[in-house]
């Protein structure tokens, strides 16, 4: 696997200088076809639809069948225009037509910008399963194009916020603090401060996965929020950020509980999900919870990997016991 | 990707030496399964059907269906234990299950032997092209035990003596001689002759893989008599071996006509495909073969790649433009 340009602040509309004169194809979806479709380079444009629902086998069968119809082979390249659904769809297509060619994103939402283009993660979910079929595999580059954010709607970008936040809490005190004294920039997409939200995330995350790209070991931090957050968003039908917003606060609650963190650190982290307009905790029913989460692929063995925060910027990846988790989950319901 | 610990010799029934002591399963065939079921290491085994026609999407899928019935996750090891299409199947799933787990093989068939389970090509074939969907990745170990060939048909034998006359054709001239020299001992399976033939088909497969690991240069040597033989195998209905050896005989004839190969090099090679029980030549539809050959997924612009001798144990790849290529199969059966 090799590396990714990631290049925040380059535009959507010099895709074309980094792909092949000839024998280029772009997946995109019916939305960013319709508001972006004039500012593609001059190729054939394979849609798919929205939605985590179009983010199946079978979907990835349609991309199949239009590559062999525009006769693709392996010289081709393939840029997926879009969000995380989008990214993740066509990187995992590109990584396994013809035992694999060469792909880029142009990655359109916060959240894709700061999170699912970067790392080489991607796949399909199966059977209600959230990324279960995929590989990891890294993209030749990401575009992250400040000006299409615009169009997005302001839920998909407290998404991005939520994995920024995320970024600052397990590995950078700097960008916490920053984001701590920006909070009417962020809301306002000021450009200044959302390339360094998207620069940091993606210097931090890129770090992280440099050193441990098949997640065996230091990449694990980057789950922050996440074991739970799968499991909220899986029980309750919210958004992904919401569901890691949520996920972060009980993880900070946790890692507070067994002593790892000091209760201002979890207020400060709380405080920032707050202003940026996402939740802190979700309305679950216990029982589902439970369920939901020893189903969680992050399973191994006898206990859960969960990442905790020693500090505000540092995370420690902790193999907690079911059992104590059990209790831990008990008391996040007897607190309210 | 890593490497591959090929165990030329190693048994079957040694196979729970190489597996973790819980969370291991095997992925067989039905006939393999009823063969040696009974050697197989204690843990779950997935029986899948058999024949080209089971390498399919489909079956990838209640291979997934099984794993989380059985609540696999990424610290479970997987093993292979059959013929070419269990290894592809087995090594696909493993591949992209929660993004990769670890596998490795038990190779039952000559063929698997010396060429499915080297090089860490899988995958599964796409309305009805072959192994158009897959990923390059290796395996731990292939165990490559010679008792079990014991059981295979007089005509799954010929195949994998195909690929070893392509191993010493593109690379081992010694390799070529020593086949020669040992017609009836390999018709007897001879142990010390059948593990020479593995062993030293491993070893070039495996350098040149280890060279070029996804196929952009000098692997492409180890498709001599591939490209013909894909299409010849796609129209005829033959097996994969023998369509193979004819392939490498009229790419033997086509390096003999365009000044490549003296032409007694290129009767030793029919020679002794002959003597092996395998066919020279196909009888095919001259328009199919051309529109076979067009769909190949070798083919890249206006040229085909095409693997030619320059001498006994020693291919050259060409590209061949299409106009010659045309010319050459006319020739072909203007030769009859």
């Amino acid at each position: 696997m090799g590396r990714s340009r990631i290049l925040v602040g380059e535009r959507l509309g010099s895709l074309k200088d980094y792909l092949p004169v000839q024998r280029s194809v772009i997946i995109t979806d019916t939305e960013v076809n319709r508001l972006y479709g004039e500012k593609f380079p001059r190729c054939p444009v394979i849609t798919i639809g929205r939605g985590e629902g179009v983010k199946t086998l079978s979907t990835l069968e349609t991309i199949f069948d239009k590559l062999i119809e525009l006769g693709a082979d392996r010289s081709w390249f393939i840029a997926g225009v879009g969000g995380g659904i989008v990214c993740d769809i066509t990187g995992f297509a590109a990584s396994t037509y013809m035992r694999g060619v060469d792909f880029g994103f142009v990655a359109t939402t916060l959240l894709a910008q700061v999170d699912a283009s970067v790392g080489g993660k991607n796949g399909v979910n199966f059977k209600g399963y959230k990324n279960m079929v995929g590989v990891f595999n890294q993209p030749a580059f990401v575009i992250c194009d400040p000006e299409v954010l615009k169009t997005l709607p302001p839920k998909e970008i407290r998404c991005g916020f939520a994995e920024i936040i995320k970024h600052g809490a397990i590995a950078d005190a700097a960008l916490f603090r920053f984001m701590e004294e920006n909070i009417e920039n962020a809301h306002a997409l000021d450009r200044g401060v959302i390339e360094r939200f998207v620069s940091d995330s993606v210097t931090i995350k890129s770090g992280v996965v440099n050193r441990d790209e098949t997640e065996k070991g230091e990449r694990r931090k980057l789950n922050f929020g996440h074991t739970l957050g799968h499991a909220f968003e899986k029980c309750t039908g919210i958004t992904h950020g919401e569901a890691v917003a949520a996920g972060m606060c009980a993880a900070a609650d946790l890692s507070v509980r067994i002593g790892f963190l000091a209760e201002s650190q979890s207020l400060r982290l709380k405080k920032v999900i707050r202003a940026l307009g996402l939740p802190t905790s979700v309305s679950i029913e216990k029982e589902g919870l439970k369920t939901a989460l020893l189903k969680d692929k992050k399973r191994e063995g006898e206990g859960i990997h969960f990442v905790l925060l020693a500090d505000m910027g540092r995370a420690v990846v902790q193999k907690i016991d079911v059992a104590v988790l059990d209790t831990f989950i008990d008391s996040m319901y007897s607190g309210r």
